[in-house]
This record gives C-alpha cells, structure tokens and sequence, in this order.
C-alpha cells in the first residue's frame, strides 16, 4: 500500500497542471462564462489519457451546454462497462469577497488546494484519469470498458441530461455508474449515494385584486396574503406533518436492504444543528419516525420564498393583490412531480383555493439504486481497502436531489457516488478545496473499481 | 339662493390666482419639496384674508415641517371659536405617465379644475377662505372666532401633529373643528366623518438560522417562513374572525347615536366591489354583523406584506433563515396601539412563538366625536340648506385612519369633515380634480356654518 501511495503521489504531481488549467477554467453555466472553451478542455483532457471523445449537441436545441463522450474499450472483447458520469461546470464565485484568494486561481497550502470548482466537480474528473493511467502503467490495457458522460449543465438542473441520454441511449449502454461525488464526513468515513432524492419546485400565488386596496378596507375585502398563508397552513399540521389528503400513501416502503443501510448511516443531530447554525431545534419531535428516516426516506415540503404587497421601511397601508410562494416538495420513490402535482392541485381545489395558480417549474423524479445489485458490494469492499473496516457508508438515497434518475431510467444501471470530498470542502461556498490526502485516497479507490469490476456478476 | 351662487361664482374667479399659485406648489412632504415655500405661502395667503399668522415650529426638532397658525377674532369678546384644520402638503405625482396634464400645472376642463393636491386638499382651505370674505361683504367682522392649523406633514402620517397640539394646546383652543376633507358620493350626498378608525402597524419577523440552510434537510430543519405562516395562520379562523383571546373584547360597543347615524350611511357593496377592481367576494359572509358594520364599527387584523427565502424567477432550493410580515391593525374606540401590541405579544408568547420580533413601528389612536354634540347637528342642518334633506350623512367614524384623535385629545373638540370633494377625484392618484360646482356647494356650507356656529349652544 505505501508504494501504491508513493505511485498515487508521483501521477498526481505529473498530472497536477492538466488539474490547474482545468480549474482556471471560469466554467459558470449559470452565466455561460467558458462553457464551450471549458468542454474543448475536457476532449482534450480525455484524449490526452486515451479515450475517444466525442462532443455531442442537441440538434434542436442549440443553447444546451455540451455533453463531452468519452470511451476507453477493454482490451478484450465482451467485458463489462464502467461509466463515469462528472461534470466541467461549476457554480458562479460569489460572494467573491469572502474568499481568502481568488476564485478561479487555484491555490495549494496546508495539504489542500483551493479554487472554485475544485471539490464540484472538477478533481473527481482528474482523480478518475490518474486511477485509469495508474493501472496502465502495469497492463497493456483496460480490463473493462470505460466510458465518460461529462456534462455542462448540472449546476443549473441538468436541463437537458433527459435530452442527452434519450437521443444518445446507446452510446452510454453500460453495467453501473459511479457519480460524480462522494464526501468523508468528520470521522473520515466515506458516504457513498446510491440515489438521490427527487424534486417538485412550484410557484404558487393567487390574486385577489387588480390593484392593491387600501388596507382600511380589511373589514370586508379579501387579501391575496391572508389566502396564501391560509391555503398554506391548510398543508401542515402543528406537528409538521403534511395534511395534504393521500400525501404520504405515495412513498414506497423502503425495503429491508435500504433500512439495514440506512442503520449504519452515521447521524449526529447536534453536529448537523450546529454545522447548519440554526437557532431553533428539529421539527421532528412528534413524529413516529426518527430524525434519520426522515431525513433519508420522508418527502417533505416546505417553502423557499413569500412576496406579498409591501415589504419596505415602514408602514404602507395595502391589502395586497397578489401573493406568492416558493413550494420545494422532496420526493422518495413512488412519487413523482406530475402525481405530487396532482395532489396540490386537488387539495387548493377542494379547500377553496382553486383559483390558485400552481405552476410546475422544477421537476427532478426520485431515484434508489436497487441495493441488493452486486455493484453496491463492490462499491463497499474496494473502499473498506482504502478507508477501512467500516469506513464506508452506503446512503440509499441523499437527502438533497440531482438528475441521478435520469440515468436509472435510459441506461437502467445502478449508480453511487464516491470522491475527494470532506465535510469542510465548501462546494457552492467561498473557500472551496479538496484535501490532497483525500484526493489520493479516491485514486486508489477508483483503482480498486477498475481491477474488480469484471469479477462482479452483472445481471444487466 | 340664486344671488348667492352667482356671489360664490364670483369670488372663486376673483381669488383664482390665489388657489392656483398655491397649487402650483410642488410641496411633495414625502420628498420634502417646496415645503418651507408653501408655508410661507399659505402665510401670506392667511393674512391676506385678514388674518395674524405665525409659522409654528418645535425648538428640539428641527426636521418637523412647519405649522402655519392663523387667527381672525370675532367681532365681539366672548365668542366661540372655530378651528379649521387644512394641510399645504401633497401626495408624490407618481405616476407622471398616467396623468393626462402636467401634475402641477392646474388645468381646467369640463367643469373640473385638475391638479395634484386640488382636491387633498389645496381647495378646500381656499373654499374656507372664500366663505370667510363673502360672509365679511356683508358684514364688518365675523360672528366668531376663526383659527387655522395648516400642518405639511399629513401625507406622512401626521408625525408631528401630538408635539405641535401639546405645545401649542392653548393657542389651538376652540369649540369645534371642521376636518380638512369631506366627499360627495355618486348620488350627490356629502359623506362627513365625525371619526377615524385608529392604527397600529406592525413588523413581524422571525429568524430560523444565522444563513438559509438548503431545502434538502427540511424534514428536521424548521424554516422561519413555515412559521411566519403558521403564527399568522394562528390569529385568524377560516370565517375571518381574529382568533387572538381577547381581541374582540376590547371594543367599545357603539352607542345608538352611532348605530342611528350608521344606518343612514349607504352602503352599496356591489358597486364597491366594482370600484376596489375585486376578484373575490367579501370576507363577512360568515359574520353575525353586517359588512357595513365590519367596515365602520369592527377593527381589523391584517396583512399589507411578506417577506422570505427567494422571490425571483426559477427554483432556489433554500430553507429561508428569515421572514417579515407587516402587520396591519384598524382600532376603533376601545383599542389603543398598545393595548393591542400587548394582545399580539401575549399570543405570540403563548403560542409558541416567544422568539418572534413584534416592533410597533406606526400608531394612531381612534377617535369618534360624541354624536350627542350639538356641532353634529350644525354640520348637518347647514349641509341640508345646500345639498338638500336627506343628502348629508354622517359617518361615526371613517374606516380610514387620520390624526382625528390628537385634536380630540388636546383640544378636546368635537371635529367633522366636510370638502369639495366626490368619490371621482383622485386623491392620491393620477389627474387628481374638483368639480366646480362642488367647490360651491363647499362654500356655501361653510357660509352657513359661519353665519349658525353661534347659534349652538357650546358645552364645552
């Protein structure tokens, strides 16, 4: 194992500036700053370490980002394909002045590098070409077929990742996926996804006026902000329970599998409150359920935004016509946005609120790999080499949401997430860096992925 | 009747260049324009009409718009004394674009005279003062004792109307006091308002977390606008009662004055509906009073804005770390700013929201005028001379809020509005107007009520 690190090292110095100028790249999808000059890279980058490489597009839709396609084929016919899915955007930098260097200058000190971008997503790209480079050095080929799937939209929803793997369902025919990221928590232990949590984002509003009425008039008129904190509370009980009619008979019992998982899914409620710095406790006191399976297994729903009628300095006298609010609805599977939708729209029907407008505007299905696939076990075999006994945690799904069901659904693969992340990394955050002890720990994991891969039974 | 018509016809042409110059005035208190040169204006203008004027100021702040005191004696000693209360200053003229003439050029057509401020209330110090010089043709001195309080600060809220009339208490002292504004309705009849509903505004915030924590964790992280929503969802039932224990005890039941002078009040609510451009229905079908009575004789408990989390376009998948609410609350005789400030605080506490800020951040005190007062009869009887039997109706008080109360509390005076107004003009909106013919009716009304004020027999 030391020599192997002494390798990991060596590979990692030798290939650090092709990290650097990956890094420098202002790759912002939200702002479309070096979108196509970030995806040239990645061709590049992929070609430099052997792969074929495509860059795809949308026929009909010239404003997605693209989709960098990358193959290594095994060296013998009929073995089995990896796919690793990345991608080369990143989040914008502010607040800018928040950062101890600059953003898009990557800086090393104290073990660790710093840029934005570093932690998500970019490192876990150039980890997974070290891994693949480190095991040519001793064979005259791949065991397994390889291919990359490096996208330029995730930060931004994965707009059209739908798009992508329905027009190029074939060309990312594999056995298993391994995510984009993965992240030790303060123990050192590696949490690996196996799914993701889905999303329903609405705008919800009504209007009650076609200009605001002066509040003296409150006696009699009805307010657009009155009706949406009515129509709101008429969701949720003092206990936090959804009180939507059929809200919860959607979720899928998790099976044995996925609660044995979750059991060994670490859960320190009082670090969670004080990382996140919040001033009030849980909500979960008078649930049946524990605070983990809530977290892990419950959708939830919740707001994000109210704007209703005067919201300045001082005192204006307005009953307001309009009123508006953010609805974020996590799903777990057997929901879906179209039937949580539905849901929403009977309840404000039924309850008086159907003028209520209710617009979909973010829509992300639930996903759960299946956790008896043999994939998981080799996730958890080949990191306990690395990280130990133990030291790797396979979560049936993540609390937060990401387009993992997109895959699931046109490639039919299982899929988990493993990376060079910890806790303290600040992706999407000032300061973000990956730990280089963390870097080379992920090297050898994927290295261990690459050598077993073809001794796993694939049923698919 | 004739004679004197063509007399008040005259006399507004001849004193024209006086109402306009005044209206030429930018005096804008919100923006603090023009607001000294309006006060010296209305000076000269007072004195020009024979009265002694002093421009009021208070020594320990400086920033209060000045007060503009004049006063004619009557003829005789031992005289009672009118107050007549106007204020030189304007709403803002926003929006420009919707005015068909410039804001502060006076333009007449069709009968009407059009500019900001003529019809709030600019005119109606000028009718005053036309009724005063028509009553001093034919006499060598008035029969009482007339003074002004000509404030610039009403379109602001009257800021400094409680310093003014405490330090200033004995030179304001009078009998009765003629409020600055009073409207004719779409059939012709004079609304006078011998009350105004009171005010206390509120902010309502609360805070979750030091920064917004992601939406993902929402199964065990409370969200401050979750519990904005269910607060607010606490104090109010699904029929629109103000669910806050003691909330309704407070209210002083009217007294059958009150109710006697309310049912002559007409109360159209369908053409309200139209003219308020609603989409909804009354709130008070549930009620066991009627809509009229809520208007006039209930408070009220609402909501003129909210504020949480995201208010753009698209998703952001936040858990807000705060939100704000402004709290509008009507108070009627009984209720105080503070004796419902303590209600809500007390709710608040007991409701599990102990944390929440609840700043007062407006307050006016209700105010209805005794209608047993002898000077109710006098506005009356002089308006049915002009507007005929039947045509002038007193209001116990308006819904709207004003600093009715001050006067009634340092002076001790019973107040009633009467003006040039009807429900066409505009007051506070674009292409603001006075019928002329209005205008005349107003002049003849306050003639009468010169030439009957010492008639009454004055209690106080």
């Amino acid at each position: 194992m030391g020599e192997l690190r002494e390798r990991i090292k060596a590979r990692t110095e030798e290939n650090k500036d092709k990290l650097l100028d990956y890094l420098k790249l202002e790759s912002v999808s939200a702002q479309k700053r070096e979108i196509d000059e970030t995806a040239a890279y990645v061709k590049n980058l992929l070609e430099a370490f052997g792969a074929e490489v495509e860059i795809l597009s949308l026929a009909d839709k010239p404003l997605a980002h693209p989709v960098v396609y990358g193959f290594i084929p095994a060296k013998e016919v009929n073995k089995p394909t990896l796919l690793i899915y990345n991608h080369y955007d990143v989040q914008p930098e502010d607040p800018v002045e928040e950062w101890q260097t600059r953003p898009f200058e990557p800086v090393e000190k104290d073990g660790a590098i710093f840029c934005r971008g570093v932690s998500d997503n970019k490192a876990n790209l150039i980890a997974r070409l070290n891994a693949i480079q480190l095991y040519l050095e001793d064979h005259d080929g791949l065991p397994i077929n390889i291919k990359f799937l490096i996208e330029g939209e995730e930060e931004i929803g994965s707009v059209h990742i739908d798009d992508y793997l329905a027009q190029y369902q074939d060309k990312f025919a594999a056995n298993a996926c391994i995510w984009e990221s993965g992240s030790k928590d303060g123990q050192g232990r590696l949490h690996m996804s196996a799914g993701m949590k889905g999303i329903a984002y609405f705008d919800l509003a009504n209007q009650t006026a076609d200009i605001d009425v002066h509040s003296s008039q409150a006696a009699i008129v009805d307010n657009a902000a009155w009706r949406l904190i009515q129509a709101l509370a008429s969701m949720k009980d003092a206990k936090n329970r959804v009180t939507i009619d059929g809200f919860y008979d959607l979720m899928e019992e998790p099976n044995q599998e996925a609660r044995a998982y979750l059991d060994q899914v670490p859960f320190d409620p009082d670090a969670l409150k004080e990382g996140l710095n919040l001033r009030t406790d849980f909500i979960t006191d008078d649930l049946d359920y524990s605070e983990k399976e809530a977290l892990y297994f419950y959708p939830t729903l919740t707001i994000s935004g109210l704007d209703a009628g005067y919201q300045g300095d001082g005192a204006k006298t307005i009953l307001p016509k309009s009123a508006r609010a953010k609805l974020d609805v996590r799903l777990v599977p057997g929901y879906t946005p179209e039937n949580v939708q539905k849901l929403l729209r009977d309840h404000l029907d039924s309850h008086g609120y159907a003028d209520f407008d209710l617009d979909l505007i973010a829509a992300v299905k639930p996903f759960r790999t299946d956790l008896t696939d043999p994939f998981i076990d080799l996730m958890v075999q080949t990191g306990e080499t690395i990280y130990g006994k133990g030291k790797v945690i396979i979560t049936p799904n993540s609390p937060g949401t990401g387009p993992m069901q997109s895959f699931g659904h046109y490639l039919g693969v299982p899929i988990v997430g493993i990376g060079s992340e910890y806790r303290g990394s600040g992706a999407h955050a000032p300061n973000e860096h990956i730990r280089w002890e963390d870097f080379y720990d992920n090297i050898a994991h994927i290295l261990g992925i690459i050598e077993n891969f073809d001794q796993v039974n694939w049923a698919n």
